[in-house]
This record gives C-alpha cells, sequence and structure tokens, in this order.
C-alpha cells in the first residue's frame, strides 16, 4: 500500500478518521507517530500529503489525517483490453494488475472457450471486483480505476457495441499465437489509444477471429510460448509501452 | 498443462505409466481415449507426441503412453534477472512466470530492502521451487526448466560471482522509478544477452545502485507507476522483446 485511499465522502472538511486496514496499514507497517506524513488520494480525485494529527496505535486502531491534496493522479494508460472471461481467481488478479498499469478501460466478454459457470462467479459484480482494482491503485500511486465492463453476449458486443467505441482507438489489436506478423508490423505509424483483445484458454474460435478481422482487428504474436492470460495482459502491455516510447 | 512433462527416469524403452496428478489431468481435462495422443515431453530433453496404449479411467487413474520424441524445446528467451529475494508467496508465482517466459537463468540475492525472514522461506530449497518451474513448463510447453541460484550476501555477488559471468552479456541494466532514460535509450545497438536486476519493494539503497553502475549496469525507468516485483519482471520482460523483435 503505497497510497492511502479515501472515498470523498469520508472526507470531513480536510480531515478523515480511519479505524479499519488502513489505520491498522499506517500503525503497524508504516509504524507512523502524530504528525508524520503519509501519501493520501481520493478515490477518483486528487492526490496529496496527509499529516496524522492523531493516532490510537493499540487495537482497536484509529488514525485521523488532516489532508492537504494537490496533484493529480497519474495519467491512464493508452492501452485498454478486451478479454475472454477468464477463471475467477485468475480475473482478480488481472483487475489487480490493470489498475497498477492504469489501465482506464476492460471490456469482458463471452467466448465460446469461455466456461459458462464463470459467468455464476461472485467476482463480476461490483462491489466485489471493485475491491481488487482498489488494491492496484494502492500500489500504484494512483485513485483513478479502470472501467471493468461485463458483456455476456459475443456478437451483440461486436457487432452493436463496439461500432460506438471504435473511433476512440487508432489501432485495434488482437493477440493470436498462430499469428505471423509481429507487434511492430502491425501497428500503426501514429498510434492514438489502443485496444487488444485477448482470448480465452485455448484461444478464440475461427468465428470470432473472422468478426474481430470484420471489424478492424489486427492480429500479432508475441511467440509459441502459452502464456497464461494474467501474464499475457501484462506482458502484452508492457511490449505496446515499450513500442510507445520509441516513438519520437 | 498444455504438455505432459516426465522424467527421462520415468521411460521404459519408450513407454511410460502414469497414476498421479498428470494421470488425472489426461483423464479428467483431456478426456482422452485409448488411441487419443497428447503432447509430450522429458524433463531437459525432447518434446513429441505420446499415443495413450492403456487407461483406468476410474481412481486410481492410471495412464500408459507411448511416446515419440522428435522435437528440440523452443530457445530460450535472452532476457535473465537478477532479483532481490522477494516474499515467498510472490517468489512462486515468479518462478512459475519466468518459466513460461523461457527464461534461461535467474540470479536471486540479498538487498538492504530483503526481510531477513525471507530467506528462512521453505521456497529456496530446491524441491520446494522446482514444482513452481515445472508449472511453468507444463504451461508454456517447454522441458528446459530455468536456472535458479540464491545468493545469500549482495557484495560477494557483485564483487566476486558476477565478473564470472559478465561476458555472457551485451546488456546491464537495473530498473529504477526515478531514471530518466527510457529501455530503448539504454540497450545497446546489437544486442545479445541481456541481464536485468529488479529491486526489493522500496527499491535498491543508494550503496547498491552504486555497486550495479561500478559493475556497468545502466538504469532505465518503465514510469513512476510503482510495480509489484511479479509484475515488473512479465512487462519488463515484454518490453525487452518488443525491443528485440523490432530489430532488423
Amino acid at each position: 500500500m503505497n497510497l492511502i485511499l479515501v472515498k470523498r465522502e469520508e472526507l470531513v472538511g480536510n480531515s478523515v478518521v480511519l479505524d479499519d486496514h488502513r489505520a491498522k496499514h499506517v500503525v503497524k507497517v508504516l509504524h507512523c507517530n502524530q504528525g508524520d506524513r503519509v501519501k493520501i488520494g481520493i478515490l477518483y480525485g486528487a492526490i496529496g500529503t496527509g499529516t496524522i494529527s492523531a493516532i490510537h496505535k493499540k487495537y482497536p486502531f484509529r488514525v485521523e489525517i488532516e489532508t492537504r491534496l494537490e496533484s493529480q493522479p497519474p495519467e491512464k494508460s493508452p492501452v485498454d483490453f478486451i478479454l475472454a472471461l477468464p477463471r475467477p481467481i485468475m480475473l482478480r488478479r488481472i483487475l489487480g494488475q490493470i489498475a497498477v498499469l492504469g489501465v482506464d478501460s476492460i471490456h469482458i466478454i463471452n467466448a465460446n472457450r469461455v466456461e459458462k459457470s464463470f459467468w455464476e462467479a461472485g467476482i463480476i459484480e461490483e462491489e466485489k471486483h471493485q475491491e481488487h482494482l482498489i488494491q492496484g491503485l494502492e500500489q500504484a500511486v494512483d485513485t483513478m480505476p479502470p472501467k471493468v465492463m461485463f458483456h455476456k453476449k459475443f456478437k451483440p458486443f461486436i457487432e452493436d457495441f463496439f461500432p460506438a467505441i471504435a473511433q476512440n482507438y487508432t489501432d485495434l489489436l488482437y493477440a493470436h499465437p498462430e499469428g505471423s506478423l509481429k507487434l511492430h508490423e502491425t501497428m500503426s505509424p501514429n498510434p492514438g489509444k489502443i485496444l487488444v483483445a485477448i482470448g480465452p484458454e485455448g484461444g478464440w474460435v475461427d468465428y470470432e477471429l473472422e468478426k474481430f478481422k470484420e471489424y478492424g482487428f489486427k492480429g500479432f504474436t508475441i511467440g509459441k510460448r502459452i502464456l497464461k492470460v494474467d501474464t499475457a495482459v501484462v506482458n502484452i502491455h508492457g511490449r505496446i509501452m515499450a513500442m510507445l516510447d520509441c516513438l519520437p
């Protein structure tokens, strides 16, 4: 936890009182005393410095912080994702990681090789997945959680929903182990926002690949090794960021 | 599990009998019948096709496979790592991921900000970390596990051990959030093997950074977001592979 993240409604004037796991973190991990400063941020808001005005260091932990919020959260990543719904434990990990990486939006969709039971998992409810996003923000010192959207049917997603967001992106890509083009051979010369589709374990089926192509997506390969979905997301995000860093 | 991985000593002629989690996988996940084929590999050896010559589909599961091993494992990645010892749960995850990515060698070292207790964890014993490497190989369809070396003292590692391996590498790099150079600004024009040092939570201390510099390492930044160590390893590996892909 590199940032104490609070909700706007927890603020009273400029001060906030914590008595949950965040108070425990301030006491037991940061070993703070009265007068010490911590990094603090408002969910969906600014980041700044908190000065500890009162602290109770024994259970039940209680910390009172005066905030001074003067900076904006870091920029979001230009890379958004479409992801075939993975198994719940994997989805939790991915949500934490895309929050750390600063991903702005992720569309989690159905695909032929997605197990139907995954759609019944609790993690797809907002209150359940929010905590993983929050942990990612606390790690990365950010206050803007990724927007997580679930689309339970593939065809309406690609045919009806996708065209409305397509113009936000300069590059539409899908990762495919059997492809022959590498990332730098598929990216446009002046990329802006980039949308990358990552398939389920076992990959997209032909119908899905055809649909992606029909809607302007280009396939690229990152080699023949079969990565787990969480590894693929982080690895591909890194690859694209490295390409963007190289641009003049 | 995209590959059934067996040890050489399990082979009798060209055949192998499985009665553990691998047999269960063949029965319950792959739903194989007699005569079906599976991808099979020998740890530290070749990869090929296994034909199921006998199968017992009820508990206790038992599968007999005739192997035909005709191809070599995939090439190793040109990127090796030096890693400050992370907490045990993180190390397990990283070992699995570097096996998936095909990393050849990883040196896990002490650093000022490594918690002493991490060195007492069971995971640093070979029999404990081997299973995570194996899972990575089964995922990536590879048979060559990364070499994992532990160095309990920083100074002897960098001053005595490191010079003996330095000539294997064209590029010596360390990741540092405070740096100003990006990856493509630090990599040599014709990179061969690359060694990347990734610090502990909280980063390397000044003494360690000075030592890395003294021995020829250059620092690079991947931005101000603070990644967890496992995210950093996968992300940086992806970034370097993308750079290498771009070379003529």
